[in-house]
């Protein structure tokens, strides 16, 4: 009663799931991922209302994935699960996008608020009549977690998290009893958009900052910029650009800033990561006498078994919220505006740095042998050339992501992969999320390279990509397991392998009872993969392709037999 | 040094990697399960060396699902992950088992103690050093929880972890960094194994609850056994069967309870659990009035949506760690010591209650219909027949472990569900777990339900077990989706749908390249199944299974309709 009276005073009552879904709506989401499951299908039924897209995944730990990968192109994401047995299965997803710096909003269809207070046996516990156990789990792996109790708080709560979800660029939980879902709230909320601007730094400080900053770049003989993981997470990419094309300072990326700069560019030099760098890359970074690190995330992966040979004392760190210049830390000032006006500064100062140029970018020879098997040394440059601008290259932990690390983007190509979290599997659910956050926009192709092991992790979530009629294209490195994990242990143990998958078979198995269509290839050698690359029904086909790219099993990238060599040594010291 | 030392003073020095799977080999394991992970990897090389079995799984949810089957049969199991990724992949399956009570021991690969002291920066962390935080929320889920740091105290805190499983028949969870792997300790520790005995009841207070329940007994006219999930998990199995056999009452399972009981005895009547259960049963559960109900677990799905119609005035529980007469409580008193005492009485005093016989079990007719459509009233009491003694039944939750209740079993068939816990995609996994518990044991079929929209979830786990040359029988029931959330909440909603597969080319795709011989069925038709059930090359075929059922999309057991209105009732309640 108390709540149909105040319905009757609201000026525009909706129902919270409603309100819910809208706010996302307005925040750029379209699709909504997750698994039904009893205490969400109420809630589930709001989606198509407010204009969103229900995708409906294989299993929740895949829709995770693609929703990080959703969230990392569109900016946030969503996903749906049920109490207890859905949002666990999400959990190593959710912690990925919590350690990678990527705002997913994970919300848990729950019992009704009745069931928890009498605290009855239902399914899904652990039949203790905790309802809050689980809440507490994630409430480790989010910036903020909610749950909806009274529909009086339940705009606060949902916009007070979706705000921190983008403001801090990590996952927020948002807990939703089953009776919740249908009460009213206030909807002229909805006309007032949620406020997603940063707090400005304070004038006197930032200012301060910028003049130390500029004092080191004005006396720098040899400065460049290294750009790291995050200068992509927290949306700091456009004045990352203003910053290489005002200074023409020769620029590197770190493994995990890699697709943050426009490659094409002259002042770009290649991949910097320690020892895995190619020659020239690393004797310019490590000779440089000033380095303008941009979002530097320096995990073992990244850094090649952190084996920088750079100094503190020519580093200048620029982060989200605090920039630090040699040892000087200044805590609370955020990078975006310290660059923003270090760009103004330099163009009125009218720099002229475009004189420096960066050396040739580290010669990448695409023909290291005379054998006509693909190897990784002759793979990754030679993808270089059949990228196209706007592409979204996807890269599973393994060699994949190592060898990445030698392909030249075009333009505006976009990567994604889980450098720091490094979950096998997470590709094959981002390629997912990548194809759905891209599907309207017709030249952005998705491209997954993912190894046979990993593959087989998440490998059902090929069958939502047929469904909703998504057109990537996979490429499944086959070589017989665990390729990463050799290096690092068991070059020739029976754990390391695998058992060997038809692919082309699995595509069949999970699209011939659909409409869409889909091919696959088996490619064993340079020339066929050539060929293919060069046939333009294969380069912008109108549907789901698979290729399986036969490599030696043996074979690695450089970087990553380095890295796994400094990761066994590490593991080996007692 | 120090620890040199101390190595060279022990008789029998052991590294600890070999110390933990020696432990486990002695409870009774054979298989280790998991997934390959850099800070496990070490770890993995000792499973060998003891005489165990090591069985990769296509991810570690699937493995926790596995490790939960084996449990099952076996009485304990174990899996290894890797730290963070790993492990909390596999944390849905492992709350499962802790919501249900079976004994998994989770072994997770952490990185070396150094490395946590000095919080590095390592891949597979939330990238802010918290080197805790995935022990911290596993032991939610873990009745103990351990971390090794110090070789001192590893056998310790080994035995107290896998005692703390066994008795307690839930998971327990162990650290394990990687530079402790191949730390020594005592090896002659093992000589003298893990104390595995229950704490006696105190012996007064044991003799006085038998006076008490026996009082009763002596003065019921129609007293019935009801068996339900307790007497399962904690290993009470032995003494229900002698007091089914010794008191010759008429016998009823709840749906956890099922697979329990000798079912071709002559006081065994069939399923109890409320409005769910058929006429006949439910009459003579609730008109007893006696009802000695042995390890309840009153959950939603277990009671038709809690809809006993019995009193608490003419029940006595009898529980793993207390027994409550009417209302009286008895808390510390085991149910086995007491069941035993009773038994013994029970023989002593010569009762023949035999002349008390069960009504005729509820008719199941199988033939509901002139159709040809293979239907749920249909199918399950035509399983019956063709099931044979020694058969381990696996079922999805949906509408097979809701159907499994008119299957009347053969003597000592196993059922292995999750009716407390329900996770979908539970059962393939499961399927896994027993065909490995089972291998050695000729005679011991697996054979699995699972519902199309279940299935999907935890697909590949199909190519582990081709890759086993395991041979379980698998019925897929083909009916376009999530038929139990239809009965909850939107029977014709889109998120109810699935992508349809063509299961056989599944199967194809995961063996075609592997030595394992397998073959594929679909079956439409009730004559067809018939035909199927009576060929011995399928019944009995020395390879893997599987079979496509084609159902009707909206049937469903009649006890699930009523389960899913209870559930849709409770939720729409605001």
């Amino acid at each position: 009663m108390d709540s149909d009276i105040r319905t009757s005073e609201m000026r525009s009552p909706l129902d919270i799931g409603e309100y819910l879904f809208t706010r996302l709506h307005q925040l750029g989401v379209r699709v909504i991922q997750g698994v039904p499951g009893d205490y969400n299908l109420p809630l589930l039924d709001y989606i198509p209302k407010v204009g969103l897209k229900w995708v409906g995944n294989c299993n929740e730990l895949n829709a995770g994935y693609s929703a990080d990968a959703y969230a990392r192109i569109k900016g946030i994401s969503a996903i749906v699960t049920t109490f207890g047995v859905g949002e666990l299965s999400a959990l190593n997803a959710i912690a990925g996008a919590y350690s990678e710096h990527v705002p997913v909003v994970h919300i848990v269809g729950q019992p009704t608020t009745s069931s928890q207070k009498d605290g009855m046996l239902l399914h899904h516990t652990l039949g203790n009549s905790d309802y809050n156990v689980f809440a507490n789990i994630s409430s480790n792996l989010a910036v903020t977690t909610v749950k909806i109790t009274e529909p009086h708080d339940a705009p606060t709560l949902v916009d007070h998290a979706l705000r921190e979800c983008w403001i801090q660029s990590r996952p927020v939980y948002i807990a939703l009893p089953t009776d919740m879902v249908p009460r009213k709230v206030e909807g002229e909320r909805l006309k007032l958009p949620i406020d997603l601007n940063e707090p400005p730094n304070e004038t006197e400080k930032e200012n301060y900052v910028v003049d130390v900053v500029l004092r080191y770049v004005l006396a720098a003989k040899s400065p460049i910029i290294l750009v790291d993981a995050g200068a992509i997470r927290h949306s700091a990419l456009e004045v990352v650009h203003e910053l290489v094309r005002v200074s023409g300072f020769p620029t590197f990326v770190a493994p995990m800033g890699k697709g943050a700069v426009d490659e094409t560019l002259p002042n770009f030099g290649g991949v910097y990561a320690g020892d895995g760098s190619n020659k020239g890359v690393s004797e310019q970074v490590e000779t440089a006498d000033l380095i303008l690190s941009i979002g530097p995330l320096k995990s073992d992966f990244n850094t090649t078994g952190f084996s920088y040979r750079t100094s503190r004392l020519n580093t200048i760190d620029f982060d989200t919220d605090h920039v630090q210049v040699r040892y000087s830390q200044y805590p609370h000032v955020r990078m975006r505006g310290v660059l923003q006006k270090i760009i103004q500064r330099m163009e009125n100062l009218n720099i002229q740095p475009g004189l420096i140029r960066p050396k040739e970018m580290a010669h990448i020879s695409a023909a290291d042998s005379v054998s006509d098997q693909i190897t990784h040394s002759w793979l990754w440059p030679t993808v270089s050339s059949w990228l196209r601008e706007g592409d979204i290259i996807v890269t599973e932990t393994g060699t994949a992501n190592f060898g990445i690390w030698e392909t030249r983007f075009p333009k505006a190509v976009m990567a994604i992969s889980q450098v720091l979290w490094g979950s096998i599997g997470f590709s094959v659910g981002a390629c997912l999320g990548a194809a759905l956050a891209t599907r309207d926009t017709q030249d952005r192709r998705v491209i997954l390279f993912v190894g046979d092991g990993g593959f087989q992790m998440t490998a059902q979530e090929i069958s939502t990509m047929l469904r909703q009629n998504l057109k990537p294209i996979i490429f499944v490195i086959c070589n017989g397991g665990y390729t990463i994990e050799r290096y690092i242990h068991g070059r020739e143990a029976e754990y390391n392998d695998i058992q060997p998958w038809k692919h082309g078979t699995l595509v069949q198995a999970f699209g011939e009872h659909c409409q869409s269509s889909y091919s696959s290839f088996q490619i064993r050698t340079r020339g066929e993969l050539e060929s293919l690359f060069s046939d333009s029904r294969f380069s912008s086909a109108p549907h789901f392709q698979l290729v399986e790219l036969y490599m030696p099993r043996d074979d690695a990238p450089a970087a990553l037999k380095l890295t796994a060599a400094a990761a066994a040594a590490r593991n080996a010291k007692t």
